[in-house]
């Protein structure tokens, strides 16, 4: 993790599902701060934007200087840049991530980073959303925390994480739990027969229902 | 905010740009933890699903009383429910909420809520992407880091936030910074021009470019 606040890791990655998963062993963090890397007198990491306009940009020489520090030139991490301007983050990029070897990740912040240092060390913009936070140190605990859940031994049931939104394609079903009525709300009966079969049947209808209504798009790639 | 986990708060929203505005009373956060509106010996928050399959389901009555007793039923904000089943979080609602009265988070765990106290209590779903996080509680952050960063007197510049992603519709165009010249890689000429129409075209040029290559669906959209 290459970033100006080191601090803030491994924050709530450190409690929780996660926090038990990385005292295990099952992953770990390591918190680099981009200012070890700078070289003027005052550490600058940024500086104005060339053509004018409000914020700072993080400077390429700093940030590649980190980043060469971090790992050699043939690591085989993907290099993510937490970015708006990044592919949007997906459940099938998350599984592809936690099959993987790990990851390099850039938090920038600022109004962004020199665009020289995306190109010259060809990094993976990976935006969390459409919407702009204050850094990317959010969106990588955001994009760590979709990860961690899915390593080998982290999640308590098998089968999580198969039954879930995004899997199949669609949003979940409801869920019901008791007491079985509540403010004069029932369960629906279908999930108190015992027939597996139409259970299935009625969650999978649901889920359907649930995405055409929501999230028409999904089914649309899928 | 609602959730089983209220040590997690502020955590990282308590430090950076969002803590400087927390210590200055320009935004504040009250963590209720759910799980003290259990009324069961052991405190039980959640049970098994009906009709079967992994994980537990938050219980309607634990947290419909949780919901009860941080706000009155004529309470004017919204109650928002983090899920990977809501609408996706965009800059507009963001720009909505900032201007808004605050918010009721609930904090989702578990494989979900039982769908009754989302109808019942009439809950907004909000997701913040498509992937699947151990619990709402990132979530719930990455919303208000997003939202207070908007609040008056929060972000340095005052022109902040009106030349970012999202803005007009569109991805950010690249940023440069001294130096001038990196690694062979030089700043494009119009930026040091002087010639502020011509940057200001460029800039808009760009950001359409990449907004086109990289997500025309928001160009649907606008």
């Amino acid at each position: 993790m290459l970033t100006l606040y080191p601090e803030m890791f491994p924050g709530t990655l450190g409690q929780s599902l996660s926090g038990k998963a990385m005292a295990e062993g099952k992953w770990s963090l390591d918190a680099v701060n981009i200012r070890d890397s700078a070289t003027t007198k005052h550490r600058n990491v940024d500086d104005t934007p060339a053509g004018g306009g409000p914020g700072m940009v993080m400077r390429a020489d700093v940030v590649a200087r980190a980043l060469d520090g971090a790992a050699p030139a043939d690591d085989p991490r993907p290099r993510l840049l937490m970015s708006p301007r990044g592919k949007p983050l997906d459940q099938a990029r998350v599984r592809e991530l936690a099959a993987g070897p790990g990851a390099l990740i850039l938090c920038g912040r600022f109004e962004g980073v020199d665009e020289r240092v995306i190109e010259a060390r060809k990094l993976e913009e990976v935006s969390i959303g459409d919407y702009v936070l204050s850094g990317g140190e959010l969106g990588a605990m955001v994009l760590l925390d979709a990860v961690v859940r899915l390593l080998p031994g982290v999640m308590g049931g098998a089968e999580s994480g198969t039954e879930e939104s995004f899997e199949g394609g669609l949003l979940e079903y409801p869920h019901y739990t008791r007491p079985r009525e509540w403010e004069g709300r029932t369960i629906p009966d279908v999930l108190l027969s015992g027939d597996h079969a139409a259970i299935a049947k009625w969650r999978r209808q649901q889920a359907e229902r649930i995405t055409a209504e929501r999230r028409p798009d999904l089914l649309d790639k899928g």
